[in-house]
């Protein structure tokens, strides 16, 4: 995810008078070295990360960020006081937010990515031989500047020659698009609280549908179905409305986020038709021309059909609405 | 999950000098008011509920055993500092282990349940009009108890006049059961460190098979791919050798369990051959025949299929092992 901004802990001035560094006061002030992770989008439970060594903090334009070493997730990244990304698990996320949309398609070549300034989707997306443009809209420099430092590993998506990365707003950025340009906008976003809000909303998704192609496809962060079903229901009401080819939803695992889980909406625009439970694009590991992106580590075709199922109660919502 | 022996938080004597309760070390040493989960099982990391009202503790022979009232998913049990149901998300871990099984052969009709002393699985099996017999063998009989009082919704499983309950070991109870007794056996047990590592180990699944007709069914609480494959790597090599039907691997999500998720052994005695994947007794919601048991929450067909679709990582351990 790409920033969130609803976190209730954030970076504070502390313990200047005794000489000691600033510590961020999610951490001193919950657990003593450990990160917790406390928030009005998930009251009363909280994931906490014992912390080796923190290595950044700053406060960007937009937003407080931390970058800690943890003892059990390698280094993490916080925006807000919201665990973005860890060393450990960043590969599920990252790999299903990607190759669920762009394995759904045939021979997807121009791809925009909304947020996701960590340079994970990048990593992911530039393992399609067929892909010739990259556009990435990020609003925070900060968050790629400390990606390229303390994630080189995720980092090295913007290693490609076909990246373009374009710093600023998502939404000022889409209306500009001329219509039909992408076959694939990826929407790696934080929660729909504070800035990011617009990112759920139906002008937002009314200029994604008109960015792509006739039968192009989105896939947007949205959720968990164990925390958030009432915003994943009017997240489906509003595509629905605008996306006339499908939309579906679609989940993974990823332990450092909120209930353990995190879901994303899939829809095409009207065209050729997409069935994105049935893969048409799949990954040959084999064929995979970068040593340095290493081999996906989570996503596969059984996985990717695998990820639409529904657990009952999810189903009687998303599918009923 | 039935009891876990390995979580280091207990619960001790506190503040009697100045009048207050007891209060378990498990919260007040953490956070304030809230509950945390820490064990060596999975170090560096903790989940966190906020409490509300504790409302039972005591220490049975066998166990710690606390209830707490959380602000977030109701009513929790915990065994030795280990979450082991929570009134809101129990319906994705008793659903999984009961039906993955009990659907996967045809008119299943005597069934054995090894821990699971909450009696959850119980309200899962009796859904079930084919079976005809349930055993369960509980060790701990403060678990029946404080499920009675405390998790009415779940302990309801105990009112099928179909079930027998056994308050003892379950090592020792598989022992003396006839040789082919079983067409299903479902192991509910806790993590294989401390009094349950038996169960994890060969001789037990030994007295599994034997205690199986051919054919037969048993599913087993193995553990999270997140953060324990050496442990499934080792119960997958044991199954290989003892049961010569099919061996599987499925997971599922459980936000309240450490990474997340919880992973279940599902393997067939040689005989009638069993495809796990494709469920060849689907429940109908509509004859459950107790309205009591309220309708099934999260497993459908789709999602028992999807459960067997693993995570590269995951897949290139267990498959090839």
């Amino acid at each position: 995810m790409a920033r969130d901004c609803c976190a209730t802990a954030s970076v504070v001035e502390m313990g200047e008078e005794d000489g000691q560094e600033q510590v961020p006061n999610c951490i001193s002030s919950i657990i003593p070295e450990w990160f917790s992770e406390i928030s009005p989008m998930w009251p009363g439970e909280a994931h906490s990360l014992k912390v080796e060594k923190i290595l950044f903090q700053g406060k960007s334009e937009y937003q407080d960020v931390l970058v800690f070493q943890s003892s059990a997730y390698g280094n993490v990244l916080v925006l807000d006081g919201a665990i973005q990304i860890t060393e450990r698990d960043e590969c599920a996320y990252q790999e299903m937010i990607t190759h669920l949309p762009l394995c759904s398609i045939l021979n997807p070549k121009k791809v925009l990515v909304i947020g996701g300034g960590d340079g994970g989707v990048l990593r992911e997306v530039s393992r399609h031989s067929s892909v010739e443009h990259i556009d990435i809209c990020e609003i925070d420099a900060m968050v790629v500047e400390v990606a390229k430092k303390f994630f080189p590993d995720v980092a090295v998506g913007y290693e490609d020659p076909r990246v373009s990365l374009h710093i600023g707003d998502g939404v000022a950025f889409l209306k500009a698009v001329p219509e039909g340009t992408y076959d694939v906008v990826i929407v790696d976003s934080s929660d729909p609280i504070g800035p990011a809000q617009e990112l759920f909303e139906k002008p937002f998704f009314e200029s994604v549908a008109k960015a792509l192609r006739p039968g192009g496809v989105v896939c947007t962060q949205a959720e968990s179905i164990w925390l958030h079903m009432h915003i994943i229901e009017e997240i489906v009401s509003v595509c629905r409305q605008i996306f006339k080819g499908s939309v579906n939803y679609a989940w993974t695992t990823v332990p450092t986020y909120p209930s353990g889980v995190i879901g994303f909406m899939l829809c095409s625009t009207e065209g050729p038709p997409v069935d994105f439970q049935r893969p048409v694009n799949p990954i040959d590991e084999n064929k995979d021309p970068c040593k340095a992106k290493g081999p996906l580590k989570f996503y596969n075709s059984e996985i990717h059909s695998a990820a639409f199922c529904l657990p009952t109660f999810a189903k009687r919502v998303i599918n009923f609405n």
